[in-house]
Order: C-alpha cells, then sequence, then structure tokens
C-alpha cells in the first residue's frame, strides 16, 4: 500500500470526474445495504467497486445472517427467542469488551432487519438444520451458528438458532451458495433504484474541506488518479483488513500468515483513509478463527491440547473452537476419538466431509496412543479416565458438553492431528456510532464519512458467532446509507 | 477526555508562550533520557510535565532495566551472553508479533546502553538474586526477570539474568526504590545540562504548520492554555493509555477494572495526540499482567486453571503466569501445595511476603480437597497424579519446570484462591521507527515528531519481561532525544 493516504483538501481539487449524494466504496454486504437506504432515503448515490461487479466477501460466503429476537423464520419453526435473550448472548459470546449499543440496537431491530431482508428479496427457507455443522449441507434456512445450544452460553442465555441462512441451489459457496442469494436480490433492489456503479475503482484517500468535513474520494480507476464528489457522505464498506500483512502484524499478529476465509481486495484501505484524518479503532486484535475440523467428527470425540488437556465443550461453534486452539491452546489440538465414534461421525451428514481427516494414529490401549501420539506419560490416560467416568453418567461436569453427545471413549481408539488447522479473518476496525458515524479520537463523529461491515469494529470484539459479519455489515449498512443521506 | 484533540495549524497560534528546539512531554523515563541526549546534542530542551516534578511511573516502579549482551554486570557476575542469545529470548518470548527490528537495535545496543546508564550515575550492586522472585528483596543488581531459566525459554536460548536493578537504600519501591534510584541521577544530569523543566503541564494537542510538520504542543498551564513551540521537534513520552477507561476498552478490554502498575497520569493523550495527525498504533491488545502470588510459594507447588489443570511451568517468570491466567485460562487460578512445602515457601526470603496467602482449603486428601474447591470429581486427582508420578523422579515432562522445584505433593494438601488475582498495564501504543520517529499511517515519519516509552508500542508485542518498559523507554527514548535534535 505504498500510494499516499493523507487527506487532500478539497479546494486542489481540479475536476470532478464522477459526483453524487452520497458515495459508497465497496459493493459487498454493507455497501449494498447503504446504497439501498440512501437511494430510498432521496439521495443520488453512486457505488463504487474495486472489482468487476457487485458481490464483495459476501457474495463467496456462506451466506449465514444472524438475526433473532423472534424473527418470522424463528416463529415458523417453533423457536422462542426475544431481543433481550439475543442480547443476553450476544454479550456474553462476543466479548470481553463488546459494544453494548451497538448490540442493544442490532438486537432490538433484528426482527425488522430479518424482514427487510425478506421484503428486499433474500429467500430464507422454512426449515431448521439441528446437527453439529459449520453450514447447512443442504439447503435450510436456520441453524445454530454461535454455541448458543453450548456450555456454557445454554445456561447463560436460552437457546435460539440465529443463523438465517438464504435459500440456496447447488453449492454452498460461490455462484447460487448461500451468500450469492444473499447479495443478488439486495443488488437488484439496488439497480431498480436507479444507483449508479463504478467498477475497477480503487479508493486511495479521503478529500476535506477547510472545515474537516468529508466531502469525496480520490480514486484509481483504469490506474487514472480520478476525484468523486460526495455532496452529503462518503460511506466506506470496503471489508476488512486480513489481506494486510503489516496491519496484521501490528494489530493482530495471531492471524500471521492464517487469512482464511476473506479476499485479497480486504486490504484494510478504508481504515487506513479513516485513520489518516484522526478516525478511531476498536477491537483491532479480535480475528474470526476457522479450524479444519468436521464438527460431526469432534461432537462425538475429545479435543485435547499439546499437553492432552481437554479445553472446549465439542459440541459447541466450531468458530468458538477454532478461537480457543489457536489463541488459548498454542493452535495445537488432537481429537481423541473410537472406532465406533469415528464411523458413526462419518456415515453423518455433514457441510464439510472434507474436514473428515484420517485418523493419524490408532491403538488398543490409550497408553499407547499417548506414547505415538508423544504426550508425556499419564497425561492423556487421565484425561479419558476422568471424561469416561462421568461420560458412564452421561455427564460432562468438566466442560458441559450436552448429554446426547457424551459416550465413553472405547477400544480401538485413534485420534486425528488438527494441530495449525486454523485460519481466520479481522473482526476490529473504525470505531463508528449506533449510526454508522465514524468516530474521531476526539470522540465525536468525523463530519461527512460514514462506515459498516467489516472495515468497522461491529457487534464482536473478541467472540464470533457465523453471521454476525453479514449481521452486522447490512444492519449497520442501512444505518450508513441513512445517515449519509442525511448529510 | 473532553477537549479537542484536533491539530492547530501553526498559522493560528498568536502568541508562543513558551520554546525550545526540542520540547519533551513527560518527565518519566523515557522523557529524561530523550532531554539529556538532545541538550548533548545541542539542543536547547524544554521538558513540559503534568505533575509537580520529575519522577513518572519509572520513580514509583521497582527499578529493574531489561539489559544484556554481555554487560559488565553481567559478567561481573559471571554470566555469559550475547547479543544474538538475547535477540533469541526476546523473539520467542515477547511476541507472537514483536517487532524485529526494535528487538535488533535493542540488543545490539544493550551493552552501551547499560554502561550509559552507569556513566550517567545510575549504580548497579554487583550481586545476583537467584530465588523465584518479582523483584529483589535486598539491594542485589541482577536477577532473572522474564522467565529466562525457566521452560519453554531454557531451552531456546541459554539462560542468562538480564534484569538490572539500581541499587536502592531501604524500600523497594517509591522515595530510595530501584525506580528512584534510576531516575534520581538522571534527572540530576538533565538538570546539569540546563535543561529547563515546566511542571503542572497537561498536553492537550499538536501544532503543525502547513506542510503537515509538527512545530509546537497545545497545553494548558494552571488552568491556562498556553502555546509551547518546537523548533526542531516534539518529543512524546508521556506513559501508557492504562488509566483511560475508553481506550482500555476498546483496544484492551481484557484489562477491564484492572489497571494496575500504572499511574493515573498514564491516560493515553499522547496517542490520541499524534493518531489525530494520522499517526500509525501497533499491539494495542498488549498487556503486562501482575499475579497476586508469591513466586516462593508457587515454584513449590503447582498452579491450576478452574478445570483442576496445569497450564504454566510455576517456576517462571510470575508476569508470564499472569499473563497466562489472565488472557489464557479466565483468570482461574488456584495454587495446590502441601504442608511441607507451604512452610518452606514462607521462611524463604521473598519481595512480596504480602502476597503469601493463608490457604483457603487444606485435606487429607486430594479427592477431599477437590471436592471442597468444588472441581469436577477426578480432575484435580488426575493433575496431582500425572505431576506426582514424574515428580518422584524429579521431572515434569508436562511443563517443563526445573528439577530443583519438583517434588511430589503429600498430604496434608493445602489450596490457595488465586482466582481474579491480576491487574496490569497496557503495551500498545504508537508505531514508531528504531529511530523513535512516529509513523503516519502511510508508512511515512510524520516530520517533527518522536515518541517513546509506553506511549509506543516498544520491544513488547503480547509477552512481557519486567524491566523491558524502562529498558525501550530508556534506550528508544534516547533515540527520540537524538532524532529530534537533529531536526
Amino acid at each position: 500500500m505504498p500510494s499516499d493516504l493523507h487527506p487532500l483538501p478539497a479546494d486542489q481539487v481540479t475536476t470532478w470526474d464522477h459526483e453524487a449524494d452520497v458515495v459508497v466504496a465497496g459493493y459487498g454486504i454493507a455497501g449494498v445495504s447503504a446504497a439501498i437506504e440512501a437511494a430510498r432515503a432521496g439521495a443520488e448515490v453512486l457505488v463504487l467497486e474495486r472489482t468487476g461487479g457487485w458481490g464483495g466477501a459476501a457474495s463467496l460466503s456462506g451466506g449465514i445472517v444472524y438475526l433473532g429476537g423472534g424473527t418470522g423464520l424463528q416463529k415458523a419453526l417453533g423457536f422462542d427467542d426475544t431481543a433481550e435473550n439475543m442480547k443476553t448472548f450476544m454479550l456474553a459470546a462476543l466479548g470481553p469488551g463488546a459494544d453494548e449499543d451497538k448490540i442493544a440496537e442490532y438486537c432490538n431491530g433484528s426482527v425488522a432487519h430479518y424482514d427487510w431482508l425478506v421484503d428486499n428479496g433474500v429467500v430464507f427457507k422454512e426449515s431448521f438444520w439441528g446437527e453439529p455443522g459449520w453450514e447447512v449441507p443442504g439447503d435450510d434456512g436456520l441453524m445454530y451458528s454461535g454455541g448458543e445450544n453450548s456450555a456454557p452460553f445454554n445456561e447463560i442465555a436460552t437457546p435460539a438458532p440465529r443463523g438465517h441462512v438464504p435459500q440456496m441451489a447447488d453449492k454452498r459457496t460461490g455462484e447460487k451458495g448461500g451468500g450469492f442469494m444473499l447479495m443478488q436480490p439486495l443488488s437488484q433492489v439496488v439497480e431498480s433504484l436507479g444507483v449508479r456503479a463504478e467498477y475497477d475503482v480503487r479508493v486511495q484517500r479521503l478529500i476535506v474541506d477547510g472545515d474537516g468535513r468529508v466531502v469525496g474520494i480520490v480514486a484509481k480507476q483504469y490506474g487514472k488518479e480520478v476525484c468523486v464528489r460526495a455532496r452529503r457522505g462518503v460511506v466506506l464498506a470496503t471489508g476488512s483488513f486480513a489481506y494486510n500483512k503489516e496491519m496484521v502484524a501490528a494489530y493482530a499478529p495471531q492471524l500471521n500468515g492464517r487469512p482464511g476465509a476473506a479476499i485479497e481486495e480486504h486490504d484494510g484501505r478504508a481504515i487506513r483513509m479513516a485513520q489518516a484524518l484522526g478516525a478511531d479503532l476498536a477491537h483491532m486484535d479480535a480475528t474470526e478463527v476457522a479450524f479444519f475440523g468436521d464438527p460431526q467428527l469432534m461432537a462425538r470425540g475429545i479435543l485435547v491440547n499439546g499437553r492432552g488437556q481437554r479445553y472446549v465443550p465439542e459440541d459447541t461453534y466450531p468458530g468458538r473452537i477454532g478461537q480457543l486452539t489457536l489463541l488459548k491452546n498454542d493452535n495445537q489440538a488432537f481429537l481423541v476419538i473410537d472406532e465406533v465414534a469415528y464411523e458413526k461421525g462419518c456415515a453423518a451428514t455433514s457441510s464439510t466431509p472434507f474436514f473428515r481427516f484420517r485418523p493419524k494414529w490408532v491403538a488398543e490401549t490409550v497408553e499407547e496412543l499417548e506414547s505415538d501420539m508423544g504426550l508425556p506419560t499419564g497425561t492423556l490416560q487421565a484425561t479419558v479416565e476422568v471424561y469416561n467416568r462421568h461420560a458412564a453418567q452421561g455427564s460432562d461436569p468438566v466442560l458441559g458438553k450436552k448429554s446426547e453427545w457424551v459416550k465413553p471413549i472405547e477400544s480401538p481408539f485413534a485420534a486425528l492431528d488438527l494441530r495449525n488447522c486454523t485460519a481466520g479473518f479481522t473482526l476490529g476496525g473504525l470505531r463508528t456510532t449506533v449510526d454508522s458515524e465514524v468516530l474521531h479520537v476526539s470522540g465525536e463523529p468525523i463530519p461527512g464519512l460514514y462506515a459498516a461491515g467489516r472495515c468497522t469494529s461491529g457487534v464482536c470484539a473478541w467472540g464470533y458467532a457465523s453471521g454476525t459479519s453479514l449481521g452486522d455489515g447490512s444492519f449497520f449498512g442501512r444505518r450508513a446509507g441513512i445517515s449519509a443521506a442525511k448529510g
């Protein structure tokens, strides 16, 4: 990222190459949501997109949107939920340090946001997927996506599934996948509203007037520098900094060399542009962590760290397993499972059959297995002994795995090597208000500047739940569009 | 922090109330070091200090300075060390993501920096303290202060003690303590060089000229706004953001409500002032973590988390125990120890006898103890069984505690409740070059602006060793003074 990031004084602009009331940078989930609301509020809207079309990381994703509080889909499928219950879960699961105001707004507005998505053409099939999984394996519309029904959260709040999945065709991701089926109808709405889009435009730096108000963006289009005027406001929606090596090294070094579910366009540029104006940041160290383990196998075994100790209820949200593995257990994980459970797990339906690795070690006794794995004598034996002792009674007082998945591990034994099996994307970014205004370090909004999506810090501080990125990107993307249109 | 942080254009300054070549904000360890070097380089220097005198957090601290590579003191006491060995340790212990360039400069310059401190009147007594401890209990000059002689680092680099402690009088901290005895001679040098100091001055925002160069500081002195001109450069050295609740919440929420070895002047103001100019940050989530356990007791027992599992070699640097407890084990720690070891530990010399809490639980059997502590049946029993099995052979293959501290735990048993016994200060801050220039987010130094000490990100990224704050504060403080004097 060599080029200049310093704000350009508006009086140095000689030609405005493009112009609109509201200029949205980025045509992913936050940008498309901002564009719809700004246009509906009467603003002339221009979207600047770096690639050749709409979509962003959203359209390549699984499409899960985190919604609750009693959405139409939750009700149709018989799940009780309230905004308060949703808030209790999110504060417990997404911190420490989660933004209480943002989460409160998000939960209180979640039912209406679901309706908005449906009204704008997103289809959620009335069917529930209740098995452990990263995503739905078919076209079901609702799933648990954050460990709501697992320890410790199932004791903190009433479990309710909140992963809302747009109905997909033949693939889980990519064209016809959940993310595509989310973005396609929304982008059609944008077009129907007469919003213009310019493609192959890379944003470079912000343009400010003499009062410090953001009035435009300098960008490169087909390699040529262009100045884009925003009469009312600029919305930044260009995604995370997961693919900016320098920023990851300085802010989230635990992800060094491990960018995961992100795209190379996620280079942190919008964050940098706003920082150059004195914008504040938040939770830059927070990261989603993907884990290359199949939930159908993990729930049926025990996960142990490099000391042979359990550390997570194996039936929880696999992203939580990823976080605890990478961030709290030195990225060391082994799945210990018996032959019967392994075969049952392999026979179960899963969205991630490619994570069903073959066991690296098999043995008749735990002692042998422990030795083959190179664990200190007695450690794994002690762990299995304690687990089995309670499993015989169907309980797991150590970590609270649900009784349906608790079963003594019996010979023959196997272990999968899941060390260094993580990747992730960054969750931190610009500090914004609940109306998506970008905050200056002085605590005041920067006039004319709005942001949403993964270039901002949203509802997640440390923890994560699948669907919160598309969720807060669309929810606060809409707020950004509304705020910018007001100017 | 309500007042304006926006940079003030120099052409709006009507009166310069104070003026110097180099203006240093903060009279702690980084400021005093910068002032000395800037003055020796021929600059007229003015120090602005918020309190009524020199000192800062440094003079209230234990005074440990992290130095090595074969300092005069290390050699006199028979310890071998090289810059390369020191670098290997620091990169392993202070990351992930530690700044390799800074660490290389720091290690290569460490012997000369020791000599500089001695030449400027800091006295290090030629005596070594080799017992587990947070600090030296008497006036010894050298100690291990980062776990160099403990697992896993004792296998990664050759152990060498690098905690250099200024000889103190009758107290460990405060007046006549180690930090005072570090700051006093340095402040006398500053005075002898004719450096002026203004007290009761709170810095507010930076003053910039039309080219974006920093040319001064707006401050409040006795409640009145003053403008201070810096002809060559401004050095920011006002300490951490540990006492800024909002910044801690946004950047290091694991420390929410736990400010520790910091002072209320550490309000992050200098970081904010520079951010308002587009300054970049680094490692804002990194934190030192103090742990209220006495090392003489901890080394003689086993520390277990809320699941009854060991997680740290108990004979390591107690700050590492603190980090692993707070950041990786939910702030849950119990010290399990037998009566004989407890009494031995209490009889040993320690700098922290006030951390020798009474056992909360005592029992004849581990089973009973485990039950009284509320741990799931079998968990603590398994941990003690595995520990004792290896301890009988004098080894600890699980965590690598040194054999001198490994001994089976025998009845009667006791446990100390060390849950939530942590506090800490922040280690992140402004991103600076090895010459202490403050970097803009574009990657270029901000002209005229320098910084050092805990308002910058120094040699620590995630890990910590006692003495690295006074160490990098003094080392890069000197660099800041030299760079600013060049202008």
